[in-house]
């Protein structure tokens, strides 16, 4: 309840956090970012606020607050409108990712013919290359992550749906400190709490930019359970919110009762054989679309070209970075550009939708480490038993 | 698993929603609206998609689909950019306030100086007066969140904190068909499935514009529930997720365990009374502004105007129009242009932070007819017992 100072990151950690973006800036010839985006602001300051964040080519960070009312500092200007920003440097980073038009307008309006640089892909940048301290965040996750699904199976009752299942998922998680909402940059994927396919439901195709599907309980957000109900010889693929601190991991595995028909079997162990060879690949320099080509050349090798990412619609990619948001850089797919750096947090999917039985595969989240990925999303790979 | 048309609504409906929508475009000079935002394209079609939503001043809807990839019928076409939308008229309206910068750059790009019109206050227009159908939608979301609310005190355990007693809720109203997620436009506020504050963290100020704040569990998400045990003398407040069928209703009700201090229950009738009084003066055409003017007079002849609408932060609406978006058409505040028209819904949430208590109050949402606001909101308004 007392006064509040802009940084919650330790000094060092924001230090360390500001060199990245600095470095990104002057690769992009930015004088100075003008920071709207909460997950932005997150990232340089440990906090979000209502407001702005100026952050200068020379290390400096100012913010123009609205809310809360309660931060004090010499690096704290209380302003009503972004008019009230003083800018100072020639070429202005904005973030045309996440500005809306109407607010790019009217920031285009103060510039007076600045130029403008897109602080979005110096963000984005930067944010990909993990420090020590966020990939023990993550770490964490991971490790808590990892105790909510080992219990999972303890969850299910016969004649579960997969909805049914799923809250109760969502309950267990939040017990375990999940905080629940995920941030997700843009409006290509709608989610809560994470995707519970049951059987043929994972070939229903979704608007959304996930990996799988499912057609959900309403057509107001299309995705996911739908009410199916678990039956043998149909899978349960769980691929539920990892936010634990602020930092997420992503990790999904499949549940059966009993065994499942030996395709989905084989699908399955392929999907182990591309999260261990794309880790062993991933080293710094590795080029994401080599990882995305391997995944499908192995995929495909074992007749099951037609089952991967999707059956009747088909994902573009199999990996993509995460941390803060569930949709970072670098993304595996076919026409990334990305090349691998060592601290890179990258979720590695290789999913199959077996018609008749559903989907199956699992996903991890892996550091890049000087010798190839570190996996940490811990619980056991198989099938596991409900 | 079948193809599917792109059109969930039924015609008549459909073709209602449509014509507001042009009528609306009339108003504002366009030609044609590009349509790319989920709650919009649900509002239009009944369904969400990825691509983009032709409407002509004609009335005539034509999709430009990147995904599902089962749509079918004479009014889809498959696209995979913007550049590929043919566009006819000389005034197009854009999502303004949706749009990120770089979308609207590279549309604006294609319109080779055609006008661009506000999509985004249009269909706000549009959307703000309800139909009947829409009405339904939201009074069903208030008799199932009423059957919720109604559970709340068989759900508490001596003991819980208010996050304890959150988790229990969330899973109450999924078990109740709420589907979680809720949209708000902007990123002016996030929150995961509502908001429980218990005692003074409901004077710890957010970020985020919503009428009450609370400190959260981590910074990453700083609003709502901190882990404060719930205790005699300390109210809760609970104002969770009223989404069960892709429009919402917003409903608070407080709760204790026993008697609360007399300010606090002064202040919870005062909450009554100005919801009362404020249903009685919401006729069509009734100012917004007065409306909040008038919860402020009640307030402040009561003597709880430092304790209104927040004590340490203070929001600065009294209600909000609310339907697919928790954040619509009319808001209730100083400034406020907004007339009340027939069809509008609005919940109105006059609160008070008493220092050593915490929030009192009530919110409910009502529906704008002939003769002044129908509550649809229907959980007794009394402080209720856990």
């Amino acid at each position: 309840m007392n006064d509040d100072k802009l940084f919650l990151l330790h000094s060092d950690e924001a230090a360390r956090r500001i060199r990245k973006v600095v470095a990104e800036m002057e690769a992009d010839g930015a004088d100075e970012l003008l920071i709207a985006d909460n997950a932005n602001k997150y990232y340089i300051t440990g906090r979000v606020f209502a407001g702005w964040l100026i952050v200068s080519s020379a290390g400096d960070v100012h913010a123009y607050v609205r809310r809360p009312v309660h931060l004090r500092g010499d690096d704290v200007t209380f302003v009503r409108k972004p008019e009230d920003i003083p800018l100072h440097g020639n070429s202005i980073g904005l973030e045309l990712a996440t500005l809306s038009a109407s607010d790019y307008l009217r920031i285009n309006a103060m510039l007076d013919g600045r130029n403008v640089v897109n602080a979005s892909a110096v963000m984005r940048r930067a944010r990909a290359v993990k420090t020590p301290f966020e990939i023990e965040k993550i770490s964490e996750s991971g490790r808590r992550q990892d105790e909510v699904y080992r219990a999972i199976p303890g969850l299910y009752r016969p004649g579960m749906s997969d909805l049914d299942l799923q809250i109760e998922i969502e309950r267990a998680l939040r017990l375990g400190g999940c905080l629940g909402q995920f941030r997700i940059s843009g409006d290509s994927m709608e989610l809560f709490m994470g995707n519970i396919l049951v059987g043929d439901n994972a070939d229903n195709p979704t608007p959304y930019d996930f990996a799988m599907g499912g057609a959900g309980i309403d057509p107001s957000l299309p995705v996911g359970a739908n009410g199916t109900v678990i039956e043998p010889g149909k899978s349960v693929m769980v691929d539920a919110n990892g936010n634990f601190t602020g930092y997420m991991t992503d990790m999904t595995r499949t549940f059966a009762l009993g065994t499942l028909p030996d395709e989905a079997v084989r699908a399955h162990a392929c999907s182990i054989e591309i999260c261990d060879r794309l880790a062993r690949m991933g080293e710094p320099g590795a080029k994401a679309s080599d990882l995305y080509n391997e995944a499908a050349r192995i995929a495909s090798e074992a007749g099951l070209a037609d089952y991967f990412m999707g059956h009747r619609q088909h994902a573009g990619f199999v990996g993509h970075g995460v941390g803060i948001e569930i949709n970072e850089a670098p993304v595996l797919a076919p026409r990334s550009k990305d090349i691998l750096q060592k601290g890179n947090v990258i979720a590695i999917e290789p999913k199959f939708v077996i018609p008749g039985v559903g989907a199956v595969g699992v996903e991890n989240t892996y550091v890049v480490e000087d010798d190839g990925m570190r996996c940490l999303t811990l619980t056991p790979q198989e099938i596991l038993q409900l």
